[in-house]
């Protein structure tokens, strides 16, 4: 760089690493997990915790701060979509500027679902243009996507994380325990994304799930395979997105289930979950595949019955090939003008593709109808 | 990374670098600086400008657009300090997001002073998580100091920049010719910051704005030696910020003048511009560098006499020492922990001070009194 030019050129480089870490007993008091990354003396820490998870573990949460010898200020935001706002958004960073902290070295918790992450993880990239945060996964689709890598945001013009940040957290502490008081539909929610990694970059994970996936669940995967499979689902996660954390490729398997999905996730008045959503993506997607010679009759089979055992909802009512129409056409603005679908071609690999036509659409949708009737007339 | 373990790291790195570049007669319509970044057929571009400019550019700048066959859509946000807020950044937000662009190879354009760059950036760094934009300064101020750095950002919770990001422009264009019609008091205001740089880092630059300050206020920087001044400012900021882009290192010598300021641009009612407060900022400062013995007598006379020759404001009315000390309660917060105030050690370098008691602010309030009153008593 010199002084008198006619232009200049400024060349930056980040690295940065974070860590993905057990920490079974949590809240125990002499588990240093939380306590121990930031400064050691004086220290305080802005807390912000899912209500339902605070109706449960207030005491525990209260006590471990305290014994820690930690000034903790406590805030409770609800779970839900509709909970994901730019309002909710702006409450954390009215209660953390008014708690005052220290700019590097008192990181702010988050402990929750993806909504409470995704939440503070944005407040935290935005507060003094970034400031460290530590996330406490408190759900399965927490524990094994949405708390694990370095995507933000929050809902915001009726679309679904209109804004947010790419955000690596200091640190993210899994425990397991947490999954056992887990609604079931909600264990369900995460599963969905497990079934999603494995049609497309896991087979053994698929062939897993097919021999576990019901006693998993049953024990809301506090068995030793259920173990296995989240090690399995967090590590095809991370090894698919480390390379390309700021996606600065646009073609992303983990997108697979997550282009006609993002249009049913906002749904005015509609309740489906983001792993409920995924699934319906998954299953439109798969009729796709099927009808381009990608998936075989056989492996349609495989997968609508993995479905079928999992007791997995595929509730497709309101849902018509234009409104899926619509969301490809948002995704591939995202995808910066091609619609980079993901398409499974066989079970464990897939390829991508630009060219989904809107009849195609149309025969998926009449597809799911069908492989819902047939379920439904085999169960009566 | 394996699978089956107590923990996983995620490591990364991130390379980039983005361009400064005199770009003059920039809405020329063969001026090829605005439409040459991003794709070239059925483009679209959002273009966010300050509302003065616009008033004086609007035929231009929608003629430059059309002439180059984009489809541009305009929004104009006014200038000034209070106009920096989370409404304006949310509906900037609003109109990008009904004006769909592609993710990756449309920029938003901000064409205005820092308050407009500031905003554009730190909406263009939360839309989809991050999208590329440009930024052509018209202001002195964002000429050589807001447009051309990393850091966007908004007031919040009565706070200047409390929410924003370190979000790296695309490119910026640089065309002095806006400084043609900037008044008086914002050429004065950009000024400020080029004594800054003079002060603590570059005392050729201080005698060029003793020997020809005067000359190119009055010219507001057309002449050869205003280009001079303005390359050298340039080059003086970015020497300092690459090596720190993202503000690992907490003691930066551009932050002189930014202690105590920052606690009297929010003074209620209050209408210094940014310049004006870092000004009463640095005359605290050298105050308290002379007590300490780190500028001579001589040296005071010397910087006095050149913000006297250049006329540029001392206005201290309303400020007390209480307000300047919470300012810097409040920077030593930003700074984690510790003071970390840079103060001149002679003209041209400075050192890190972290020990500034009270009652060495109240001396310096009540010096620069005695300055004033001896020169308005001079002027008398």
């Amino acid at each position: 760089m010199t002084e008198q030019t006619a232009s200049w050129r400024v060349n930056f480089r980040q690295t940065a690493s974070y860590q993905i870490r057990k920490a079974p007993d949590i809240f125990h008091p002499n588990n240093r997990a939380l306590s121990s990354p930031g400064r050691k003396f004086g220290d305080r820490r802005f807390v912000v915790v899912d209500q339902t998870v605070f109706n449960t573990h207030s005491d525990e949460i209260r006590t471990y701060f305290t014994s820690n010898g930690m000034d903790a200020k406590i805030v409770t935001i609800p779970g839900g979509e509709e909970n994901k706002s730019v309002d909710n958004y702006l409450t954390i960073l009215y209660e953390l500027d008014n708690f005052p902290i220290h700019r590097r070295d008192e990181p702010i918790i988050a402990i929750g679902g993806g909504v409470v992450t995704d939440l503070v993880g944005f407040a935290a990239s935005s507060y003094r243009r970034g400031i460290p945060h530590i996330n406490v996964p408190t759900t399965l689709m927490g524990y094994i996507d949405a708390s694990i890598g370095i995507k933000t945001g929050v809902n915001f013009n009726f679309q679904k994380n209109r804004l947010g940040a790419f955000s690596p957290p200091l640190q993210v502490f899994l425990d397991r325990a947490f999954l056992k008081t887990l609604p079931r539909r909600h264990i369900l929610n995460g599963v969905c994304e497990m079934i999603k990694l494995g049609l497309i970059k896991d087979r053994g994970l698929f062939n897993l799930l097919e021999h576990s996936g019901e006693a998993c669940i049953h024990s809301k995967f506090q068995d030793e395979t259920g173990e296995k499979i989240l090690d399995r689902s967090i590590y095809g996660m991370l090894d698919e997105i480390q390379p390309n954390l700021f996606e600065e490729n646009l073609a992303r398997k983990v997108d697979f289930g997550h282009t006609f999905s993002y249009g049913l996730e906002t749904i005015p008045d509609g309740d489906l979950l983001h792993g409920e959503a995924v699934l319906l993506d998954i299953a439109f997607s798969i009729s796709i595949a099927h009808k381009r010679g990608l998936l075989t009759g056989a492996e349609i089979e495989r997968i609508l019955h993995l479905i079928d055992q999992l007791g997995l909802p595929l509730d497709h009512r309101g849902i018509d090939a234009r409104r899926l129409w619509k969301s490809l056409e948002e995704r591939t603005y995202h995808r910066n003008g091609l619609q980079r679908v993901p398409l499974p071609a066989g079970i464990g690999e897939c390829i991508f593709v630009n060219d989904i036509a809107k009849d195609e659409i149309q025969a998926a949708v009449n597809q799911l109808e069908e492989w819902t009737v047939v379920k439904h007339a085999e169960i009566r």
